[in-house]
């Protein structure tokens, strides 16, 4: 099974804000960007691994600016890691001016996939070459989030995390 | 200002899923499940502090099974803990058999939400004082969790982060 | 069959209302809250019966009070009585204010639902037994306004529906 | 004030039956049926009185037939008769098969409007004459229908319904 | 085969511009009521060939006025002449005014349906047979479109398109 | 005011065709596909004249191919040709076999806009300077477009139309 790049399964989508996807307050709901991205990432990582996939977790968003009714919202998500039959998807999020054309970064997101067959099983997905630094640096942490979420959900301990312990020692 | 239980935020969605949110497979969308619980989440934390409350992040959400066109989803949320403008909402999602009745879970999510004025700016909020097992158990993971999120932001060192040092050591 | 009582059946659907879903003065669209209401009944009568059901009809919805854009809006719907194959579902609405919490009385409404098996045959229901005082006292009204929906239809006569008749002389 | 003929006030709204709007037996929900309905019914009681209408009840709906999935469905709605501020309008919804070109009544529903000025107050509204029978019929039968919904709403003593009385005794 | 004439196909779709069908200056979307029109004329082709109907192209979409939030927009279709197996459909929208009832266009639109059998093969359908001065002006000038259509797609040389060639010379 | 270039407006937008997006024959419906062209268009010409935009009019849709549910849909936008206030923008739809990646086009689309300022009045934009080869031959069909679109607007007599007589002649 062929390795690939993030490049390779980049998606963009560039959309409008909507009138029906806005809050009380005029701005894109929180949960309305959840699954906006949600598609994109989906888009990524059926890309990356050539099957059908599932949302198998969403691992960390912030919500770090308002979006105002009528802005621009640029999604863009790549594989940042596989694992043996998951992928980790980074989504950045980017909103633009209308006047000067300048982007300025919104939201980042990490979401979760597993490859499944025709049956819901999962199944080998190829591995990621990362190529910039930034890919390499996201591929280095992928690892450590990895541990963390086995952590936290019970099905690693703490002391065999060795990435993560190496954080706090 | 008065203390609050997480029983006064409990907010109960009960609702169907219908077509227009599912995916080819025929199951309801990762990204709509995250939109309805946004809601619900959204609407406790507004019980909780009588506020104009904003998704600040989504802390983890972990998509145990899918969940088919035509099942009852019950998304119910509630504060777990208040920090000092920010609530912590834990939202468990139930969907139940039609012929036996029966309940069972098949998500729980985490989503932090911080109490806005009308000009945007965070304002303090009442806390949580919990009373079930299952309550004092999410109120002092909330700890953990934020000295977790703080860490992953670069916002708190390791080694300030008493409560989850002590999990590694 | 057993029996069951309103509170089996208790359905609870808390959610914003969205700004796709308002009218031009801002306020909730009578359409969308009667679906809404329809959504929650169907799965009450759904509880009650643990069938497929179907909307057999709506008979009586006042809308009392505007509801504006951002409110959040609790719908609840009880079986109130059972008759052979139908059961009548009473929907009552409640907006909260959010600085004070307080809840208020938006609109009542009363729908029908036939139990039907996987061809869309009608099948038998469990009888409802009702505890509280507002439930007894809608269990019997069921009766009449049941009698009323035959005479109109043109199915009874207005001799023979004696619950009803009862009431004019 | 000039009266006006139900026919001034037709308005036909024909639409698909999108997958968006079906249960999970591909069939129309009643919930999106009462929507598409109170939309029409208010556009027929915005052109009778061309002001600005609000919807004040629905009296009765039944559904008499399953629509699927794919389905040309005309909802054709009138105003059967005013009163001082309000206005009963008549919905009549048809179906018609693709090959044989034939048209059949799925459902007849009754909406009550109030017409409102800017401020929400309500206004006068010109008064109905019917032209054909069943127009004159549906005159007829809406007093009957507005002294039961007084009746039934403790608004009217049953003994001073005299029309609805007569039908009784 | 029957001939039928644009009356037989005639289909109005009047509803009202909903919130979430509005830009960010509260105009009804072009997109939104190009999706509105495909379906009103879907239904014309439908009702024309008694098949199953595809769009084939959308021929021209002039957008010469605005509409508002909360208009009610008025969507005629109609066959204005049938080829072999392909349908023109001209739509015609119009708004009004609320206080005066008058009506004004706001756009006029050509579409091109396809009927198919159940395997997607294209079948022929019956011809049109004009009746008023406009649907005979709109019949002619139907040809010179098709002519027009073929031209630009290079699958007719211009010299060959008579009706379209005589209107430069 | 600058030039830009075609790839400066190229705007990217990928999604999932959902569930209710599609027809009954379970394809991505004529209508939706047009309002997302028409999203995607509009911000195209919104970052080529950093203006509000307004759509003009729809020139051409060709339906190639039928789109089924689950596809991933790239629409990508670019300026073709900007005349005074106006820009023409030529929409390229793809879509993505899962198995083999491989892209095969479904659509081309030629949409026009116009920038306004605050008050809907035209305003100048800036010219465009075509690259690539593709970029010039549709840069050069435009003005003939153009030309045919005025003349079949009656705003141009066909023997004024230079660049399209000569096509006929």
């Amino acid at each position: 099974m062929d390795s690939r790049t993030p490049s390779d399964s980049k998606t963009i989508l560039t959309d409008l804000v909507l009138p029906s996807e806005t809050n009380p307050l005029g701005n894109l709901f929180g949960g309305e960007l959840l699954a906006r991205m949600d598609r994109a990432a989906s888009i990524a990582a059926r890309r990356h691994s050539r099957r059908i996939v599932v949302t198998a977790s969403v691992n960390h968003v912030a919500f770090n600016r308002m979006i105002a009714l009528g802005s621009v919202v640029t999604v863009e998500a790549k594989i940042s890691r596989a694992f043996k039959t998951s992928m980790e998807v980074i989504i950045d999020v980017w909103i633009e001016d209308r006047e000067s054309g300048l982007k300025t970064q919104a939201n980042e997101a990490i979401y979760t996939f597993v490859a499944v067959d025709e049956q819901g099983q999962p199944v080998p997905v190829p591995q990621v070459v990362p190529e910039s630094d930034l890919e390499k640096q996201r591929y280095d942490a992928a690892l450590r989030r990895k541990q963390l979420s086995l952590v936290l959900a019970g099905k690693m301990k703490p002391a065999e995390a060795t990435e993560l312990k190496a954080l706090f020692i």
